[in-house]
């Protein structure tokens, strides 16, 4: 998928959700333990409720990696549930020397049918570019993102800027808009006018909106452009928007909706649809 | 483990060896491949054959999560048959957000088992903290690796250093000596001097001796402490050193002790020994 693409999906969606799937079996529906694979049964479930709403979903790679090789087949199950249409996101902020990068590209963009993976930039360009041998997949860099801890090195002061400016400058010479993202966390608003200066064209994917604070229409005010330019996820506040079994597929699919219509005003009050 | 029981366990050894399993099923004895878990046959043959000069292992997660579930598993069952009185490592390189990061420190350092970690400084101290919270454990943080890519970003020019320096001396103060190493590649001799300014006191974990070129003599002479404070890796040219089923334990073996008497020397000729 490339971008056009992928902003065509949103058009026709009226959306720009990603709905994270970080689940977590402490957190499910007690009954839902019963079944055989729980996180791929809840998982299937949220699916199903959310699948009009959302563009993208994004799988979190540690809440399955918690459960050993059996969460690894569930990952790998809930991504081939996943409809056709939907952009995959594998959160997995991967980033290490190019042999080994190799590997994790193979693994999540080839065997497991990922989209797109979350990576860290700190180890540089050979660390990334064995991911864009993938024709139609994407590397998704982290830029700035939504912790108290990206005050620690992503601002630190540097030149006449921030470490981050300089990641987002040099990192997006490393691929093009058609396969490379950034993660700009939803809880850093005062940031976007700068990252829209430095990454004008490519897409940002932006966690961070609901459990973490962030504000869909702060973001979107500086964030948007002629293609969208942003995936905006929310996790726990859609996928444990209801605890109970007879009622947290509607709730989850109650919360998703809402997020989408606001979308769909912003995106037509700025004439994207 | 703390850093005292390393140092103790290196002297014993005469060795601070580390061992990559950076297994690859392309790699081995084809006849390894008709056993039931041919990754963990061949980790088991080369732990076998090594054990006796290497005083730690590490895992590089991609090699495994290449091959879904069956290859987690296979990565399970090396750390379970690793040897007590090893120094299990993950290179796992992982880096998120905290609830994440708790995930990721359940799923290696509990229920696998291993003693460290090596993780992405990139987003702040409350993405390495979780880490602390098992007791004996270590985070080993990405510090200036051995890849071309290093000069990116680790090598950009900051304040009166590079950033890289920024992140030692930012990251020594999330944990201390007894739960923190570093990761500097053995392809940088040049800059162990300013490295050992900076983190006098911790280890290092030097991976990039033989096949990405690093030499060892020139890492030590800059890069040993009181507590010997260096884990040196070697990945390919141990575990591949011999490819015919008939000899690759043997030579694996030989490239082992060759490594491990040439660090005894250099032990004795530093008094640590």
């Amino acid at each position: 998928m490339n971008r056009q693409e992928l902003f065509e999906q949103i058009r026709q969606q009226q959306s720009f959700l990603c709905v994270g799937l970080d689940t977590d079996l402490k957190k499910i529906p007690a009954d839902l333990l019963q079944t055989a694979d729980p996180q791929y049964e809840f998982n299937r479930r949220i699916i199903d409720a959310t699948r009009q709403y959302a563009v993208a979903y994004k799988i979190n790679t540690a809440f399955y990696e918690v459960y050993g090789a059996k969460g690894w087949e569930s990952m790998r199950k809930t991504v081939a549930y996943l409809p056709n249409n939907a952009f995959k996101i594998a959160d997995a902020k991967r980033g290490d020397i190019g042999n080994t990068s190799e590997m994790y590209a193979e693994a999540f963009l080839k065997q497991i049918g990922f989209d797109a993976i979350t990576l860290s930039p700190y180890m540089g360009e050979d660390s990334i570019s064995p991911y864009y041998q993938y024709a139609g997949k994407w590397a998704i860099i982290l830029g700035l993102t939504s912790n108290k801890g990206s005050a620690d090195l992503q601002l630190k002061a540097q030149g006449d800027g921030y470490f981050y400016e300089t990641v987002l400058k040099t990192a997006q010479t490393w691929g093009n808009t058609n396969n490379t993202m950034f993660v700009i966390g939803a809880t850093q608003p005062a940031y976007f006018e700068r990252v829209r200066q430095l990454v004008p064209e490519h897409f940002l994917l932006v966690p961070g909106v609901g459990a973490q604070g962030g504000d869909l229409h702060a973001i979107c005010a500086a964030g948007l452009n002629s293609h969208c330019g942003l995936l905006v996820n929310s996790s726990r506040n859609i996928i444990y928007a209801g605890k109970d079994m007879n009622d947290f597929e509607y709730k989850a699919q109650k919360a998703a909706e809402n997020l989408q219509m606001e979308m769909a005003g912003i995106l037509k009050s700025k004439g994207l649809i």
